[in-house]
């Protein structure tokens, strides 16, 4: 019998899953992604979860058949090196995540670019099945893209995909990247919990704050803003038009310029938000499409939180080609 | 020996070629697009453009072994018709051009989409031969894109590529689309005309109109815009500052998705502005990029005004399998 792993590597946490012969979920197990260390404390972390959900599932890591990995920063598939992996502390230069990984686990282990493993996911086993060509667009922290073109990955020069970085407003917001007028700088998360700050350091009133700090938790997660909208806070309410009119330029452009039959909607805002905020963003969207007779489908991706690592799972699968 | 036939309908002209074995021009042909009588008038000179051009070369045009057109609007590849081109008067509806020319050239005819094959020209013999993606972008009247990707055409479900309506400033600049703050609204030269006449008669100074009567041209021609801003007139460069900057914006955003190798920058202000208009490009777009250490080649289409023609001739060849 041939089972496979999938990590998904995120800002704050680690994802694995032991996945069987049809990519279905045998088992699963979730860690904070270490904030001190670096990349082999990361790489640690990840072999960690992988253990955890192999003991979970009853199989050694060394009788997987192969683990894929979803990786931020520039993955580079055929060593498994990654580069300047942004949103991990201290992840500057370059890693050999591949190699470390499969050593700790001794079993082969593929990376692939975390967003493209998650719209590969939703392709082939989620909201895209009915699709050959499509864009994921994963709304979280911020605003990642994958492109699938003719039922093939499209990659470019290794770079493809970084919706969050096509120019929304010439002359716009400041960015994290620090270019401006991108889409995520409207409507990443932590943009949006940036300037909900300066709202309220400039004495606007708003609710976000208090349901965070009732809910324990360190940052405007999707839960809080999902919250802050059911309360009706008036700039909870407003960030979020505004994210969605961001999300609406974005992907209109994308489909203006690529055609593509289907757009799916993920990552931590997307999916907490769901069916209604995905209905919004197309109807955001179709002001700005020039094929406004033939609007793309825009779906919710169906995999949920577990997409990413089952999508890298499936990298493992394609490598040896299972 | 075989010759091909290749015409390219634009909204002012029809250019008309004969190629040979190795796309060689052996002769073209240009007339005005009529404003009068609709489709038919304008499919019958096609037809009288390219029977020129045969007469030019020697060929009797049902000798021709095919003849491809690239047309505005959209275009059914498989049937030949052309939806609603809307750059040509009164042509709202479909009208059957391959099948109107087929029967008055008696020659099989292919129709494509007209930047889509001016970007493969562009592709296969010209600017773009060195690399496997690029993206065209003709900056003319519109601003029109044609994708290449794995060296094969890109059109999505038949509407790919249309980067002048982008979004590059959320609210700006309305669009003769009918939309706002799309790239065509800022760089598209009948916007830009546009703009210049209502700053004009705003009291704003500006030698564009004299130069446009001197030149006895009845609209801002890329050559009058040339003129100008060789006379330093501070409108013209102000405004073509604005197309440069929406145009870094929009191809910037496109790069950030596709991550392609090449940009190929023609269309009438494109090559008339040529090299170092294409630098001035690059550079407006390098502050958008998110892997701005990896830039894509930015050039001028190398096959000029033909190109378009040329282009249609391929679709002939293609479809022949020559």
């Amino acid at each position: 019998m041939e089972e496979f792993g999938g990590i998904d590597l995120g800002g704050t946490k680690i994802e694995a899953v032991i996945v069987g012969a049809r990519s279905e979920v045998l088992a699963s197990a979730r860690r904070p992604t270490p904030v001190n260390g670096g990349p082999p404390a990361v790489a640690a972390e990840m072999a960690r979860a992988l253990r955890e959900a192999c003991a979970a599932a009853g199989v050694a890591p060394s009788s997987l058949t192969a683990a894929g990995v979803g990786s931020p920063g520039l993955v580079d598939g055929d060593s498994g090196a990654v580069t300047s992996a942004r949103n991990l502390p201290s992840w500057e230069g370059t890693f050999d995540l591949g190699g470390t990984l499969s050593e700790a686990l001794q079993t082969r282990v593929l990376v692939g670019n975390d967003v493209q493993v998650a719209t590969r996911a939703e392709f082939e086993l989620g909201a895209g099945k009915p699709y050959e060509s499509l864009l994921g667009v994963f709304w979280g922290t911020g605003v990642g893209g994958g492109v699938i073109l003719r039922g093939e990955d499209w990659l470019g020069r290794g770079g493809a995909g970084e919706i969050g970085h096509m120019v929304v407003k010439i002359g716009g917001e400041r960015c994290a990247c620090g270019r401006s007028g991108c889409l995520e700088a409207y409507a990443g998360r932590g943009a949006m919990e940036a300037r909900a700050r300066r709202q309220r350091e400039k004495g606007k009133k708003t609710e976000l704050f208090k349901i965070m700090q009732e809910r324990g938790r360190p940052r405007l997660t999707s839960s809080v803003w999902e919250r802050a909208l059911e309360k009706g806070d008036r700039l909870a309410i407003e960030l979020v038009d505004q994210a969605v009119a961001a999300l609406g330029a974005g992907v209109g452009s994308a489909v203006n310029l690529l055609d593509i039959e289907a757009v799916v909607i993920g990552g931590g805002l997307g999916i907490r938000f769901g069916e209604p905020m995905a209905e919004r963003i197309a109807l955001a969207m179709h002001p700005h499409l020039f094929n406004d007779g033939q609007p793309p489908a825009v779906r919710v991706a169906a995999l949920g939180d577990l997409g990413g690592a089952i999508g890298a799972s499936l990298l493992a699968r394609r490598a040896v080609g299972a």
